[in-house]
């Protein structure tokens, strides 16, 4: 590996890759609405809880607020045209389920809809928020995760990623790409590394 | 798209995809060291900021919190194994940046060291720590993004993806991935159904 030249880019919000993924409410007219969120991250395994980045003025801030509540749906690249439908309008507005034939299904667990069509959703309470000046990053405590049977790995205990194809998400180029081939073991493939630096 | 029969696979902490990447710190003793992490998400533009999920018990923990800064840097699939090692053991007993061959190079932005060899570069001073039981969710402001020139876009302001060529993480496989093809354009291949939906 060679010592590249650096840009600097100044102060940016992005890294690589980001998820695309969908984030499902009931306002307080109980109407279902959903925003494509790319800036989210996993938290933390006790509780099972996840981050979403929403901005103040969207619809979904103050519904994820008043509900407590909201389910990540995980939708596959063949739904990308809804994905990126769901990103250009404003559920004040428009009833972005009804524009995409999506069905909402209300969840068990917590006060939010999830998109049945979706291969992956995970329903989650809200948990904590943290004030930023451009947006609010909302901690959820995820209380379920539910699977479409088709896209279980043979353990049938998580989702095959290649059966969900998920999609990925691009700040630099606003463009949305698939996952690639399989590369190698995590816990595995740095093995020869480690042999090595100890002997 | 049909209506799937869904598997309740109970409170999960995952999503698909996750990243890849390598956060840096110096410990009390100025030692530069690394870890894995795929629980990380931005977190917003004002401040630029993004979001990453250490365990206490990591030498990486006690580290951002005494030095105030870490960087998060974008390693390349081709250094898979460099960064699977790194996730294998910890920064207490082995010096990963030797055992990797990587260069590190000390911030003039923060107080933290990043990897010469990765592609992407983000130097963040530690904004706000949220503790969970698990983990602490860090909150870091982007101080600087640097991108090796030979991995810039067309543009010269953003990494170019496809050049870069970061890892995906999947949890449920425990497996590196590519990133896949481009797939469409955003704010852009949802126009015909936004169109339609107001005809």
């Amino acid at each position: 590996m060679s010592l590249a030249l650096k840009k600097s880019l100044g102060a940016r919000s992005l890294f690589l890759p980001e998820p695309v993924l969908l984030l499902c409410t009931y306002d307080a007219e109980d109407r279902p609405n959903v925003m494509t969120v790319a800036w989210a991250g996993v938290c933390g395994n006790e509780p099972p809880s996840l981050q979403v980045s929403v901005r103040p003025g969207r619809w979904t801030h103050q519904a994820v607020l008043l509900r407590k509540a909201f389910t990540v749906c995980v939708p596959s690249a063949a739904m990308l045209e809804a994905v990126d439908y769901i990103g250009l309008v404003s559920g004040r507005r428009d009833d972005k389920f009804k524009a995409c034939g999506f069905t909402p299904v209300k969840s068990r667990l917590v006060d939010a809809p999830y998109i049945a069509e979706c291969p992956v959703i995970m329903e989650c309470a809200f948990l904590e928020a943290v004030g930023l000046k451009s947006h609010t990053v909302i901690l959820g405590e995820v209380r379920d995760m539910k699977v479409d049977e088709s896209c279980l790995d043979p353990t049938g205990n998580f989702p095959d990623i290649t059966r969900v194809s998920p999609l990925v998400y691009d700040d630099g180029s606003v463009s949305y790409f698939g996952v690639g081939p399989f590369l190698g073991k995590a816990f595995s493939a740095g093995r020869a590394i480690r042999d090595g630096s100890r002997a």
